[in-house]
């Protein structure tokens, strides 16, 4: 089946919002085993509106749009697809009805609802709507020549609902027994992880994919059932220390470590600045587990909050072992915790030394057994060095957890 | 001009990667007047590539390329570009050496370089390589027809390096006096900034563009220079108090009024788990200004860290104002700031109730001045209310270091 996907809006082209819904389409699509061939990007010029699904229509079984469903005169997917079925429309009551539900929710009257929004409710001759439940725009279905066409809005919430409740149902599993499989690791640079993945030497009929997601990989096997479930089990076992085994992501992980082994788990950050923790609270629920973070990023704080001697710091530096076990110590003792993780380290521009690069970053961990401490050299520019920083804190609790 | 991007890659349509690069090239064309026309990706097949550059060849006046410069039989654009130009190619002595040294710096012997990489030093007849100083994949440049073809790797790093070292200046800026501004604004949701530009009456001639980043909005205006510029005074007239400024960032323009008044800042963080102090670490030098941050998820840290009176966490709860105000008078005398910034509520999905439904989130600022506290009621997920209570909490600040 020859899927096509074409998204609609000057802002695309412009850059001012990525077009994050043609990845999600693709993403969720792959996952039924089917393959998007080509996406299509165009201005919110009706000429370019028509160019579009007539060169696509024209071609594809699946065409799959996002954008241009909103209520304003900018807004001419529709128009552009009717023009190029060459069919009319007829006002919709159960669409109009939607857009009048939803203007009232919001203690809008009727009279008061923008003129324009009336647009939304035309329904194409000859197709179907998609109704919302979580905007006022309704999807549009229609067929043109041999070609399927589904049209979303561009607001990724409203897109994504449609397309799980009307599109993915239509379109089914894709025939045949290929499948998909995930192997999700943590911070494993993608060529290392590459050379292990070869090494376990995956058979050729299977597609080996990859999708960095800041310092998580994921590892995607794609083929027939039989030599990808094969291929799974050579790569879980080439990777087993990595992986985060059947959690959303690397926190998640962490945090079911922790709880498993009935700890409490707390947090000193210096130059991470309080991402980790960030990360941590990211996963609802995480406050059964997690007590709290000291963001030490003066040595102050570090001496006044943590109780790290100041000796320590004249004598090592802020970014070294020992600051990193005095600030662990000092976290467990302050957030009365069963292990505590501290990260001191130069995530730059500045402050970089021949002695410690940019990138140095120190780790502490204050367990029920006692403090262990490392040193990694991360590579990247700032925003990097603290992502990779976190993941490595949470990925040495989890460890610590599973010892 | 027509200009089109053509961006290829398996990656890209099946979601594991998000097309950041369109849009990347997209904002720098458009910050130079130029405007892309059309975006199209298509996977690593060579008829598919093909397909591509012979449509956009015969269509287009530029077209800017990403992905597919690697050095594996996946990599297949020059290949692509080659046959549909209908030329062959020369070994490049420069490209090779780059090739070559990059491997040295990692250690690599000229024999251990893998053979394949020499696919990366082939320069099509009549074109021209741009040479990377930050990769081993130069670019390539070549005019097909009327079109030039300007291809650049996918790696994002590698391609912004070509783009601004060799194609935006061999664009140069559009002809005509079309310009573009930008005004940055903090925390006002879309529907209400619309609403108070639409009532500063931007002219028609003028476009007006949106970009959410988070809880920022930039307004992009865009048209003849004497209109905009008269617009942009309009709008920022209209939108005075939610300017962050010249700055890039709201926690940069926050830093940035605490600096002029010579303050340190300091935060007490409950909902946000450390979100706040991420933010405002993510700038570099805000260590001068910035001694950190007590995360007090638990409310035993909350009592024991930023000594918060039982009773008041008894008797008004831990998401109040009383609260807040005790959390960042806390915050305010262990971290040994100047300003203090609290951040207590309920981010979701769990924890809400009637009397404090989720989205409920109290903040405190205590100064040389005092102490004052805010209550508001966020919309939207969790992930949501919570950069959304950074953003409340940041511009909290700024305005009272601009007072």
């Amino acid at each position: 089946m020859h899927i096509e996907l074409l998204t609609i809006g000057d802002e695309l082209l412009d850059g001012m919002t990525v077009n994050s819904n043609a990845g999600h389409i693709g993403r969720a699509l792959d996952a039924l085993g089917h393959r998007v061939m080509r996406v299509t990007t165009v201005r919110d010029i009706p000429a370019e509106i028509e160019w579009a699904f007539r060169a696509i229509t024209a071609r594809a079984d699946v065409c799959i749009t996002s954008g241009g469903l909103g209520p304003t005169v900018d807004d001419m997917t529709v128009d552009g697809l009717m023009a190029v079925a060459g069919v009319g429309f007829t006002h919709d009551d159960v669409a109009w009805a939607n857009i009048v539900r939803r203007y009232a929710d919001r203690g809008v009257a009727l009279q008061d609802i923008p003129p324009q929004n009336i647009r939304q409710a035309r329904r194409p001759d000859g197709g179907e709507l998609l109704y919302s439940e979580v905007g006022t725009a309704p999807g549009v279905a229609l067929t043109v020549g041999r070609c399927r066409v589904f049209c979303t809005p561009g607001v990724p919430r409203e897109m994504k609902w449609q397309l799980e409740r009307y599109i993915l149902p239509a379109l089914g599993p894709s025939p045949g027994d290929w499948i998909r499989r995930i192997v999700r690791i943590a911070l494993v640079g993608e060529s290392s992880a590459e050379v292990k993945v070869l090494a376990a030497a995956v058979p050729t009929e299977v597609e080996v994919g990859w999708r960095a997601i800041d310092s998580e990989i994921e590892i995607k096997l794609r083929g027939p059932a039989e030599a990808v479930l094969a291929a799974e089990q050579q790569v879980r076992a080439a990777l087993a220390d990595e992986q985060i085994g059947e959690h959303p992501d690397l926190a998640t992980a962490t945090l079911a470590a922790c709880r498993a082994r009935g700890w409490h788990l707390g947090a000193a950050e210096s130059c991470t600045g309080g991402e980790l923790g960030g990360a941590i609270t990211n996963v609802p629920g995480s406050s059964e587990v997690f007590n709290g973070s000291i963001v030490a990023y003066a040595n102050t704080v570090k001496m006044g909050v943590l109780g790290v001697d100041p000796a320590i710091i004249e004598t090592y530096g802020a970014v070294s072992e020992p600051c990193a076990a005095a600030m662990a110590e000092g976290a467990r003792r302050a957030l009365g915790v069963d292990i505590a993780v501290s990260i001191t380290g130069i995530a730059g521009p500045g402050g970089g030394s021949p002695e410690k690069p940019v990138g140095t970053v120190c780790f502490g961990f204050a367990g029920p057994d006692g403090t262990r401490t490392e040193t990694r050299w991360l590579r990247g520019d700032r925003a990097l060095v603290r992502r990779y920083a976190v993941a490595f804190a949470l990925n040495g609790v989890r460890r610590h957890a599973l010892a």
